[in-house]
């Protein structure tokens, strides 16, 4: 196959994940958590978010987060800032990278901060100038990048436009967000070429749901177009807000399983992220969508006794 | 993508799922949710199997529901025949196919049948006959294509074999069935290519379980090797005999979403086939793993004030 014979993983659960759990999980149990998917070999991961604590109490604690987990790794402790006052308490914090994030659809990123897209692009300079007093790398995330809850399809030009502005305002990558599973190979293709040919400078990471069944099938468009970042949550975590029941993000131990599956390099053992995603599915008392972390190894055998099998 | 414009999607939720509910379901709702979804278009459908009702209580019911179900409207109601008993039955029923069945893993195919593979192969001889005096025609079907739970790796030669065999048997397709989820893009290419090269008189059918996560992602590779039929379940109906909570079957509705988002023609109304699923969840009584059910169209657009956004 063609496409990168080595792969970023970057771990969003400990973010998209908590921010909406109905209940706070612990300080002490999310640095374990952290500390445990670090210890799996993933080296980006986006542990939290300076939002207003009042807005997301789930995650409230980011700074003591940081302050707690094993940085000696090696990995790159992303968070999200919304705007200058995060983005002073994510500098404050000392996180390796900022994360702002817009909406490609007007009515979404009203819905989502209150803003029109214009305003939000122009606030990112207020970041910008914060992280670079600190040294701090920015890259900015386009939510409803495949299309929009609110509106339908999106636009490609548009995805290329706020990409365009993210790298004139300095920021070193651009996340396509595929906030509501609206992504299909067609579309991923698409995007993925529209930016390199228009943004080429911009390195992309792929972020997709799978909301209806297809996230790892997007993420094998994105490889053949030699995208080489994704991002996925530890055993699913993360819901899609239109439709009960429906998931969300797509599981990292399912991609990373793919990945190794396909000979590509990861850096990731799937054995220990797996307890990880599991411990996850513990504290969280409930079943989570992740797969490979229930079935286990393709090639672990079982004695023969085990089971009844059934025809086919 | 090159690959097929056209695909059968053959649903085997009716056998394959329904064998395994711990309660019966009545012959009459089976009647009405077989009506449904041809009525959805689905033009190939694993309805039921003659296999010993002793061992098989659930699918007792095979002659009435064949009886009962709509069959003018041009689908072909194939069933699972596992001897020559089963095939008699089948053809005073008036099926329109018989489907045979043994494993590439010997540990596997005596678990299953309490047969060795040979003895199962020797045993289709006269399946062939009485299927060949009533003008049915037999596919054959592969279960441990992709890897066995007890041995391990299967040999591609080992399918390969068994492959011609069913050919020389006179049988009309082959079925690699994907058992216990260990199918990768790599193990798909190479059976896919292996049979055609030495077995290439005979219609190949592909039968995932996103035990993994990656039955789609599977299909994906079926579709460029050329693959024109796959199999599914309505609902993703059906489980992992070998986990608690792994998933079973590749998703109906999941499958030909995919598909028609690549531009291939199924003949299914995807609404209809949504509404199906969610009638067999009902009568189950449980969630199923379907996603594009609970989802919903892509393209549905969403009143705004209808949800609470999270960021991402």
């Amino acid at each position: 196959m063609p496409g990168p014979r080595k792969v970023t993983v970057a771990e969003v659960g400990p973010r998209d994940g908590w921010q909406i759990e109905p209940e706070f999980i612990p300080t002490e149990t999310k640095i374990q958590l952290i500390d445990e998917l670090v210890d799996a070999g993933i080296r980006v991961i986006e542990f939290s978010s300076f939002v207003s604590p009042k807005a997301v109490p789930q995650l409230a604690d980011a700074a003591e987060v940081l302050a707690g987990v094993d940085r000696t790794r090696g990995a790159k402790f992303a968070a999200l800032v919304p705007n200058a006052k995060g983005a002073e308490r994510a500098a404050a914090a000392g996180v390796d990278e900022m994360r702002v994030f817009v909406s490609a659809s007007e009515s979404h990123n009203r819905k989502n901060v209150n803003r029109s897209v214009e305003e939000s692009l122009e606030g990112f300079a207020d970041v910008m100038r914060i992280a670079g007093e600190a040294g701090i790398p920015v890259e900015g995330a386009i939510a409803t990048s495949f299309g929009c809850p609110f509106e339908g399809a999106v636009p490609v030009t548009r995805v290329g436009e706020i990409a365009r502005r993210f790298y004139d305002l300095g920021m070193q990558g651009v996340g396509l967000g595929d906030t509501t599973g609206m992504a299909t190979p067609t579309l991923v293709a698409e995007r993925c070429r529209y930016l390199r040919q228009h943004v080429p400078e911009l390195p992309i990471a792929l972020h997709f749901h799978n909301t209806r069944g297809i996230g790892l099938v997007n993420v094998m468009t994105g490889l053949a177009e030699g995208i080489d970042i994704y991002e996925s949550s530890f055993a699913g975590l993360g819901g899609c807000p239109f439709a009960a029941g429906a998931t969300g993000n797509i599981c990292t131990e399912d991609l990373v399983y793919m990945l190794h599956e396909l000979g590509i390099e990861t850096g990731i053992d799937l054995e220990r992220l797996c307890a990880a995603a599991l411990h996850m599915e513990e504290v969280i008392g409930r079943t989570l969508p992740g797969q490979v972390m229930k079935a286990g190894p393709r090639l672990q055998l079982h004695p023969i006794d085990e089971v009844e099998t059934a025809v086919g």
